[in-house]
């Protein structure tokens, strides 16, 4: 990235181009990915637990049998069987639709792309939680939205915040278009919505006249009994949902969907067509194909226990060498603990200090649009064994003290508030 | 498609989803996809003629010996490797680059796409071949750009008429945004710019400040001798180039790839990982693993050799079988002839009868967005046997021939004019 050589088309972007922002720390974070440094960074899922010798015989049987149809273009919409399985996995998060409601997109990012794309001009109002998925953001940015942040709590979104957002856009004579969530194991929160929340949640929507973008890429993934049942269980016309396999089968594939009303599917399989023709049926009939012929539950299962495993070494760890004042947040699926750390120290000025002490994480204000966060870090137990974990926490606790050392000796934190922007690392290092 | 159901959101869609048509004649195109209509229609590649068992076991390999890089997330600018690789394959066209100059991409469509979304704001004009490729429109429409036509002969966009559409615009106080060219094998038209046209338009478009994107995926499919310079070849700053692996190893595993100035590309990255995080690391390391182990120069031979059988089976059987009046371009590589009809006939109009007599095209108007093209037709010789491309032109030759004779009965042809639309089939039809 030399700024020395002069950009010739400076002056003939569009408009939106100014919204996209690379991240500042984006090179920090390349040094993050040195095998020394512990990594609580990244959303990377441990994709070894699947056993390869089982993948490459399924993908060999794949082009054996059916090479002609899996290297060949396919349907914008994306492949009827793996719809169809699709509907199965979503029947765990007792989500129930027609294959037809169904489209399949490169990852789950690419549904946020194309569902922002149909629904968003610029300046359209889009409510988001209090922190948010930080590819969510970059989104709603990229389309020129106007990005409002709604407190949440230990159960996710906050109701009366969602109702007070509402109502001060009312009283301006405004309304927002969507709310996106994460109902469950919240990226970056680590916290879940209550079914009587989620109804409460879907009640203010409705009445709003407001689209739900209901993001679920963790749903699975949850440790204590049956998975929550979505937000689209209990509303087919008013949610959006998205799913992935990126994180119950594999994220290389880049595979996820989109679950729409009839209306909205229409356009969503146009804008599709638009940005890339289709899905690749190469990724699509490979999780078809696995999915028909292994025991993916199972599959699932031993995620599930794997990442439990990480959490409780994650909490244990924190809970033993956190310096008072330091809080988190107790995730009971997915990747993600939300942590806060005492007051007056700033997880974005910290971070370099942490690298150099060999442990990475993501400070807090990528996940908000507005420039808060400095407080807040995301830890990911997701990928690290945890030996590897708990060695994380021991080094970031002897970061923390010492700069609540510096802090208590000369009243201030020795590093300086920074501007905002995209404070994540790049999708290798997720 | 019911439209018996009613959208409830149907006030709430952005501005620019309004420029999202639906084809009026996809059920057509479902209905030619039969097998007993032999379908001229279609732009798949003939992924047969790559061998299932090479294939399988290049998978094999990669997933037993890189499955955990292969599954998981990559870098949004796509794997260093082949991006290296990529630079080995465009030397045949002579493009030389940088491995950071390349961004890989979700088939060269995304590419289009990005490179859109980069550079167009609403309105923004975008110059384009009379005819042009129906998915580039398609993105250009999306974003809402003015596209603006330009004429072409049998040697290409006509470099006259480029001058005049720039002196036109410039009279009005406007200019244009980019230039959309397909050099080689062109889609639609199937012809060709010579060098010298290159020279001449790149020198245009330099002069006037507007930037070429420059789409080649047929460029290593050529007839005749060595492949045609690209136009990136003669200048970096000012071009964006497109390529694919689509047509030279497999549609299915969607990889494509755009080549663009250093600023630019940054901004590339940016829009990409907005749009998707990262391209499929299984497809990328699947391509990179057969490039590497295989004699990939070779393949590109057999599907060259396979191809100029098609098209000299086309040609032949246009010679021997059309009425007089019809005519049709001599495409040195690629994939499409593109059809004149005798005078008064509609090829829009005509494709139901055509469908009924098994046979199947796609309608000129497709690749216009000014209504204009109903007396062209594309003819696609790249995936039906050389027999069958034979009795697919015996049986248009009929349709045509029924066609002229109800309009030297009645003065007129049988079929009316119908409205402009995306007249092609979807993606798993192309």
């Amino acid at each position: 990235m030399s700024s020395s050589r002069l950009d010739p088309w400076v002056d003939a972007y569009a408009q939106r181009t100014a919204e996209m922002q690379a991240s500042e720390i984006r090179a920090l974070f390349a040094v993050a990915s040195r095998p020394e440094v512990v990594s609580l960074a990244g959303g990377m899922p441990f994709v070894q637990a699947l056993s390869m010798d089982m993948m490459a015989e399924t993908v060999s049987r794949l082009l054996l049998e059916r090479g002609a149809v899996a290297l060949q273009y396919g349907s914008g919409q994306g492949d009827v069987v793996l719809r169809e399985q699709i509907l199965e996995v979503m029947a765990d998060v007792q989500v129930s639709a027609h294959p037809d409601d169904i489209v399949v997109t490169t990852g789950s990012q690419m549904a946020l792309d194309l569902v922002t794309r149909v629904f968003c001009d610029p300046g359209d109002v889009v409510l988001v939680e209090a922190p948010s998925y930080v590819g969510a953001l970059g989104v709603f940015r990229a389309y020129e939205c106007d990005v409002i942040h709604v407190a949440m709590d230990e159960q996710g979104l906050n109701p009366a915040a969602l109702e007070e957002a509402i109502a001060a856009l009312a009283a301006q004579g405004r309304s927002a278009k969507m709310l996106y969530t994460i109902p469950s194991f919240h990226n970056p929160a680590g916290v879940t919505q209550s079914q009587p929340r989620r109804a409460e949640i879907l009640q203010l929507a409705q009445r709003a006249g407001i689209l739900v973008l209901e993001d679920d890429p963790y749903g699975l993934l949850g440790f204590d009994g049956e998975a929550p049942a979505a937000i689209r269980a209990h509303d087919e016309e008013g949610v959006i949902y998205l799913g992935s396999f990126s994180k119950t089968i594999a994220s290389g594939l880049r595979v996820g969907w989109a679950v729409a009303p009839h209306g909205v599917r229409e356009k969503l399989v146009l804008a599709a067509e638009s940005a890339v023709l289709c899905p690749s049926n190469y990724s699509q009939l490979t999780i078809s194909e696995y999915l028909a012929t292994q025991p993916w539950r199972e599959q699932i299962k031993t995620y599930r226990e794997l990442y439990r495993e990480r959490r409780d070494a994650l909490l244990e760890s924190l809970e033993q060498l956190m310096p008072q004042g330091t809080t988190w947040t107790t995730p009971a699926g997915g990747f993600y603990s939300w942590v806060t750390l005492p007051e007056g120290l700033d997880a974005k000025a910290m971070l370099p200090r942490a690298v150099a002490a060999l442990v990475a994480y993501v400070p807090g204000t990528g996940f908000y649009v507005d420039g808060s966060g400095h407080e807040h870090m995301r830890l990911s137990y997701c990928y690290p064994e945890p030996d590897r974990i708990r060695e994380g926490v021991r080094r970031l606790a002897g970061v923390i003290e010492g700069e609540l050392e510096i802090a208590h000796t000369f009243g201030t934190s020795s590093t300086l508030r920074t501007s905002s922007g995209t404070n994540v690392p790049g999708p290798d290092l997720q």
